[in-house]
């Protein structure tokens, strides 16, 4: 069912920093920079190869990336799996008793449906989704 | 340089009980198994499509997985990149300013040479190159 490791999310305090940061270090191309005021979040698509990273940057402290910042530090965030069908993989997170962040796909800073299965059903360990 | 995202690591508190959720969640298939006394981890590597995420349990409380599970409970732990030359990546994180944790590599639970970058020079996340 899942068909890859899509991305890794990364939250960052600076993202203009963080990107120089992996270009410098690991010569990682920027592959394209997405705002969304309604998640709070500014994030940055970094190449390597096969999957991706994000670098998310909070628009403000009470967003939800913001408020891991204040809690966590900057850090590793989320996983992404590629998946196929995203109505079928939801159905079955639901059905082996995962909890949903999102009942239903939504339209992610790629482009792409997405959907986040909560943290606490997956221990510790905030995952989504992407249907590729 | 980065080829790929070759695994994430998750620290897990109960590594069977973590096998079977990734199964019974995501129909994700066990690849592979292994202890390391030294390291003081056991592990599973979970096929995930291009990408595996690798299980990590801690055989004692004073495991390096041992206290960063005292201290941030389970979760996120490393992200992997695949590289085609590990001495070179090296040699790049090096001359980029980057603290390195193994400043040679080294054979990893894959059995693949592997060296980790402290998180401190990559904002919160330890970083593994996997030479493959």
């Amino acid at each position: 069912m899942l068909t890859k490791i899509h991305h890794v999310g990364i939250a960052v305090t600076d993202l203009d920093e963080a990107i120089e940061l992996y270009r410098s270090a690991f010569g990682a191309e920027l592959v394209g920079r997405a705002r969304n005021e309604k998640d709070g979040i500014e994030a940055a698509f970094i190449h390597t190869g096969t999957g991706e990273v994000e670098l998310l940057s909070a628009t403000g402290p009470e967003s939800p990336v913001g408020k891991f910042l204040a809690k966590h530090g900057p850090g590793l965030h989320h996983v992404a799996y590629g998946v196929t069908d995203i109505a079928q993989a939801l159905a079955d997170a639901r059905a082996a008793g995962l909890e949903l962040i999102d009942a239903e796909p939504r339209i992610g800073l790629h482009g792409s449906l997405i959907a986040f299965v909560h943290p606490t059903s997956l221990g510790g360990v905030l995952t989504e989704f992407v249907e590729t």
